[in-house]
């Protein structure tokens, strides 16, 4: 087995020549069609990984994550054509400009390099790392969880023989078949490596990301989001956006945690109705508790909380400042809505409320790669800094600086 | 004394109102009169931190980089004013797009929100750095080093009382008044507080911030920077471009610290006489020592080394492929330049060198923000993350999505 150190150095020469590499997308269809031709190997090392979760008494719901069927691999070989149809970021200069030295400086947009990582879900997400990090030419070593690791090493190898068969630089599809916590953290710290390291996976993950990693990160995080439902709001379409918001899809982060009501709002009662007649535990406020008798308590901690299921927290609120400031306080800067027809408050909600998506008259379950348009996703950022809300290709990718002179001295 | 969090805390509040903040440039006005006019106040703080400093027997140079006049005053003040004149780049949309389900969905330019700056320079940082927080409505929390620290704090304390009196959200201009070690690393960690934390200064810090920080950094680090003389480069020109990367400023990070001369080259041995009669000392590979007896050797050290001062590592290549492996492997991803009239090779570099500027038959001394016509300069930034190269006042903003529906549920 090759050691971290190996595959990174080869990762990172190969990544010079993935710039230049001609034939990504034939390559991305040569490794969907090799992904339904060898089934048969991914379904194998996927049993082998069932029976081990089996054995450690792994919960239903899980084991089904884990799954995977021939309908799960063509879902997978389909993801990885959609990446190919994608137009390439790579190369394009965003602007040039002349100084008055003469010199034109373009910005071009490149690969960030080697991208490593770490996550902790579905075997699907190997497919889906490898095609998106190929598309936007960065080489990639990719770190699943151990529970998938047979099914994502088989995977990544079917892969990884169609695209080198086709000419993709050799060392740049990578998986690390050590996935001890030792070997995570030493990738975390991979500086002169790694150019950048995505975090995909629960809290603790993202924790010890945040905690032990030198080299940069982009944290994908947890969805605190909120729904304030202002006085002047439609009612059925207030109702509408809050049973989206919270019961469409409960475990997903940009579900709805928190509904925020205006004390002015008449209907504050029957929308509570509402989210209780759809199954889902309601923790208020003093006042919310005050409207309806199921109503449960909420702490200070059910503000922090993301349930990510049928529990949702409400608060009765005076104004849209204090809706506002309850959540820039509580929130974790994902997604945020207002229902509103008060021109003043549905501005006053976009600028003043720090979130990477800020909703007016809408769920924030719009807040994803693809229902933006962006035709993939990455994952959603939460930090401000190089990309915010639902990551798209050109989200792995960088810029440089390129100048044309003809003699230019300082 | 306030402690580092409650700093933090009230730099956090006022973020949120920075970003509505409708006095930003009359502000910034008011804060350079009164470093003019309150200049007794900084140049007194001034002496004091000279004082001690000669009594730890600092360096001469380091002295006079440390020294405050009239002159520097009002040019820091000047520095503050320009920062007036340049346009708010917040509260631009980027674009907005509009979806099949109607959503429009714009990317609006935001504040990063709490930005820190650990910095070990000259006291006008803390003027500049202060400025351009404020012009994109960004909290700042400044920690200078100790041995400037009665000026820093002067310094800041003039052009605070100064923006506030002129309506700037209290609480959003700090500086640390601590210098401890412990401080700064309690700063370096202030997750859910600083947005990113930018460290300006030699390696050491660099090193710190980069191991001990868990809050986004923006690196701006050292500059290995190359030029490359291709056989085809007019005579004149590379020795004007190879002699101005080396001999105009070589204390900055974008001067040239190695030279690849291309075996073909016919005025190699020209080339080190204008650097050896420019006062430069040449450590070569065996190559270089055959052409002339002043040569010294270099070591492996050398090839990775960031001199700063009138040396040079000089090799000879025999093709491009291997200067540009030579760059690729040894520099810092900063400035490299080609001097060549090949059509073919000027491409092939700008293609293939992995650098944040990449020049063409000109200096590599154009690495700056002001020279790229961006008004300001915060640093260069050698990561690939957020930020590459000069980071003018766009590296000091995130962005929002703000969406507009009329009731859209997923």
């Amino acid at each position: 087995m090759e050691s971290l150190i190996e595959i990174a150095q080869k990762a990172r020469q190969a990544s010079y020549k993935l710039e230049g590499c001609r034939v990504k997308n034939e390559a991305l269809l040569a490794m969907a069609d090799a992904l339904v031709k060898r089934q048969d190997e991914i379904l194998s090392a996927n049993d082998s990984d069932l029976k081990n979760a089996e054995n450690n008494s792994m919960k239903k719901s899980m084991l089904d994550r884990l799954r995977l069927t021939p309908e799960r691999i063509a879902a997978m070989a389909d993801g990885v054509r959609k990446v190919a149809e994608l137009p390439d970021p790579i190369g394009e200069v965003k602007r040039m400009w002349k100084r008055p030295n003469g010199l034109r400086i373009g910005e071009k947009r490149v690969p960030l390099g080697v991208i490593a990582i770490i996550y902790e879900s579905r075997p699907n997400v190997t497919a889906d790392a490898a095609a998106l990090c190929l598309k936007t030419s960065n080489s990639v070593i990719l770190r699943g969880g151990s529970e998938a690791i047979n099914s994502n090493v088989a995977i990544m190898r079917v892969m990884r023989e169609a695209a080198y068969a086709a000419g993709v630089p050799e060392g740049s599809l990578n998986i690390l078949e050590d996935t001890s916590r030792q070997t995570a953290t030493e990738l975390m710290r991979l500086g002169g490596y790694v150019d950048v390291l995505i975090p995909r996976g629960g809290k603790g993950l993202i924790k010890s990301v945040v905690e032990n990693a030198t080299v940069p990160v982009i944290e994908t995080a947890a969805g605190n989001c909120h729904v304030y439902v202002e006085k002047s709001a439609d009612r059925k379409m207030a109702e509408d956006i809050v049973i989206n918001a919270k019961v469409s899809r409960p475990s997903v982060c940009n579900a709805c945690e928190t509904l925020l009501i205006d004390s002015g709002y008449p209907y504050a009662a029957e929308l509570l109705d509402a989210l209780y007649q759809n199954g889902v535990e309601i923790r208020g406020c003093d006042r919310t508790r005050k409207l309806r008798p199921y109503v449960l308590e909420a702490s200070e901690e059910d503000w922090y909380t993301e349930y990510n299921d049928y529990i949702i927290s409400v608060k009765i609120v005076d104004s849209i400042d204090d809706a506002i400031s309850h959540i820039n306080n509580y929130n974790t800067k994902h997604s945020e809505a207002i229902v509103t027809n008060d021109y003043e408050k549905s501005q006053h909600f976009l600028d003043d409320v720090d979130a990477a998506a800020v909703y007016v008259n809408a769920s924030t379950r719009f807040t994803d790669g693809f229902e933006f348009g962006f035709g993939a996703e990455i994952g959603i950022s939460t930090q401000k800094i190089h990309a915010r809300g639902p990551m798209g290709l050109e989200a792995l990718t960088s810029t440089k600086y390129i100048i044309y002179g003809d003699g230019q001295i300082r």
